[in-house]
């Protein structure tokens, strides 16, 4: 016990991102946050770029401050899309949630190739993904194919390479997987993809923010994503979209809303969609969200995404070692890829008693990790405020109080 | 000019929401504020609201405060719908923006009507209604109908009593006109969208908030708005929708998003949608812009939407007094109804040079108005924050820059 307790101190001694720590202190007490891939930490840049929206700009410009807002879904956009995608500029744009943007990518695509009937996903995606698909299938009248991967593990081209065939027009897939932390291999299953002349749709939820992606030359078509996780957005904050520079104005969207036209200020009678990626915007965006967003990029562009996946490898890497140690012989299983490279930010451990553990772990322990059906709990340490001897405590807490019920 | 001052000054002491001024005044400088039709003020009750979500939400709660916010879009719908809307409880929602609601109602209603062909709206609606609309009619392979109206007026029953009959599916239109502020009878225009077995459904952007609205009474079977005008939720505050209660479950969106899910946290194989008219949200809200409408709403609901409206018709006859006095001589003619019970909250005026006009009066003169193609200028006393004399002054102001370009 002693030995690893001084490797988790080691461990802070060498993190060159401890320093951005106190960025995340806004409240301070005896609970151990592990959840930041559920919902990030508020940071004081982003508390700060809401309270400037709300002061200096909305308080105090109120309609000028348009002038400002106009572009900020483009430019933040931008701003992820280089710090965090490997993307061009205006290839990415902030706009609605995940789910509306998956929906406005996933009929674009099948919409350009109306000769294609089926739309490709895997069992183990996220529900909303899925769902969205089947609705639009049911709606296009296309069919779509849900093909099985591992729930412990991440969607493979070996997984697909039965149902690709040329009837296929669009294959939307996680990079990492919500539950088990997987991470699937974007160049390998894009090459796939392509063979059969099909677009790949990737949500980037899981992963952006902790893994370093490179959508350009990984050759993804179309991505999504959630920026209230690793990014640190903020509740619900708006979500963003990717389409390969090519695609942009091959594609159009189903959704014909006036930030998505040429010139919203002519009014005219014809819709005419702006040149760029800014034709999947739809309407007004929610301005003070989208400025938490804004502000929580700030620190994570500054330690950069290659020193967040470093310190994120590292913070797991501990955390699995911990587990073999002491959770084990209580009945958790790792299950998530034990191979650290394998996986996105998070790692998942099954139990039987996963719900009631899980339960007692946050209400009387004060480890905030988060349950997933059937029998899985999320552990997360975001880099970007977590330490190695709070990943340390945590995993103390959950086996005291498994201890408590199995070992009495 | 003594006489007309004075008249303002009496105006203002026998203001019954003048108390309320106070709560707008975040910020003090010498520009009259006339464009609350376009962004609301920031109000005491909304900053306040924002700052304990950041700070007592998710800046200490973190992920728990998803219990007070995973049902925040209903009840924030239910404190519109109850105070402004005449609707009831679990009629409201709000969630995504206007234009996206518009789009998933409108398919919906179409969806159930598949032996009916056309859709109906008219040349003055606002853009993105007519934009999405005609999107829809595109994928859809229906007809969109576009009727003629009145400009300086807003559309009636007898506009689209051409083009109605039972091939139509859907009558889409705007309560009040976002130029001209003309305000619809839906009562009588619900009554002839019906004989013909027709769905009604109303946009309500320019008129929630400072016209009284009675949904359920008036016959409306759907509805949209937006609540960053007269509701003051700030730029871009998510959206609301309405669903007369008998349709709610008839009626099934194309956005298969988890939010609309019976239990979302089940992630089950198939999408089930939720019983009500949650199911009409798609992805996770923007909780910051929802906390800043929930804060607006406040002061609104305790002024009661039928003083605001007592308000708003004094203020804007008192405008139009001053115009005809002052402007009239000058080139400006009243582009709205005369008839202060044919408007919503906002007059509108024409000037052949409105453009430059607009400009000056923003840049040089401090009064905030706004221009709209291709000749108008919108003038908007929004009643909660908006005394007699500031109508006064912004007129006579309008009055000093229009004397010097055309009477020197």
């Amino acid at each position: 016990m002693k030995l690893l307790r001084d490797r988790a101190l080691e461990l802070d001694e060498r993190d060159v991102l401890a320093k951005y720590k106190d960025e995340y202190e806004l409240h301070v007490d005896d609970t151990i946050y592990m959840d930041g891939n559920s919902l990030g930490q508020l940071s004081k840049s982003a508390r700060s770029a809401v309270i400037d929206t709300l002061d200096l700009q909305w308080g105090r410009d109120k309609v000028a401050a348009w002038d400002r807002w106009l572009y900020l879904c483009e430019t933040v956009g931008n701003a992820i899309g280089s710090g965090f995608l490997g993307a061009e500029e205006g290839e990415v744009i902030v706009s609605d949630s995940t789910s509306v943007n998956l929906y406005k990518l996933a009929v674009a695509a099948v919409s350009v190739q109306k000769n294609r009937g089926r739309i490709v996903t895997d069992d183990q995606n996220f529900p909303t993904d899925r769902y969205i698909l089947t609705g639009i299938a049911e709606q296009m009248s296309l069919e779509l194919t849900v093909v099985h991967s591992d729930r412990d593990g991440a969607v493979t081209e070996a997984d697909l390479a039965e149902v690709l065939d040329e009837d296929v027009a669009l294959v939307s897939l996680s990079h990492v997987n919500y539950r088990s932390g997987g991470l699937s291999d974007m160049r390998e299953i894009n090459r796939a993809v392509h063979g059969v002349g099909a677009f790949s749709l990737w949500d980037l939820s899981h992963s952006v923010g902790v893994v370093p992606i490179d959508l350009d030359e990984e050759g993804c078509d179309l991505a999504v994503g959630c920026t209230y996780k690793y990014l640190n957005g903020g509740p619900g904050s708006p979500a963003f979209l990717y389409i390969r520079d090519e695609l942009i104005d091959k594609l159009s969207q189903p959704i014909w809303g006036w930030f998505s036209t040429a010139d919203q200020f002519e009014m005219g009678d014809l819709y005419l969609p702006k040149d760029g990626v800014g034709r999947f915007q739809v309407g007004t965006p929610p301005i003070l969200s989208v400025a938490a967003l804004s502000g929580a990029l700030e620190p994570l562009i500054e330690a950069t995404i290659s020193a967040i996946r470093e310190k994120s490898l590292s913070l797991t890497t501990f955390a699995q070692e911990l587990i073999a140690e002491w959770l084990h012989d209580l009945g958790f299983m790792l299950a998530s890829p034990s191979d650290p490279n394998g996986r996105g930010g998070h790692i998942s451990l099954y139990h039987k008693d996963a719900k009631e553990i899980n339960d007692h772990l946050v209400k009387r322990y004060g480890v905030i990790t988060d349950y997933r059906v059937p029998d899985r709990i999320r552990f997360t340490p975001s880099p970007m405020y977590t330490s190695f001897t709070m990943v340390y405590d945590a995993l103390e807490r959950l086996r005291k109080l498994a201890m408590g019920m199995y070992k009495h």
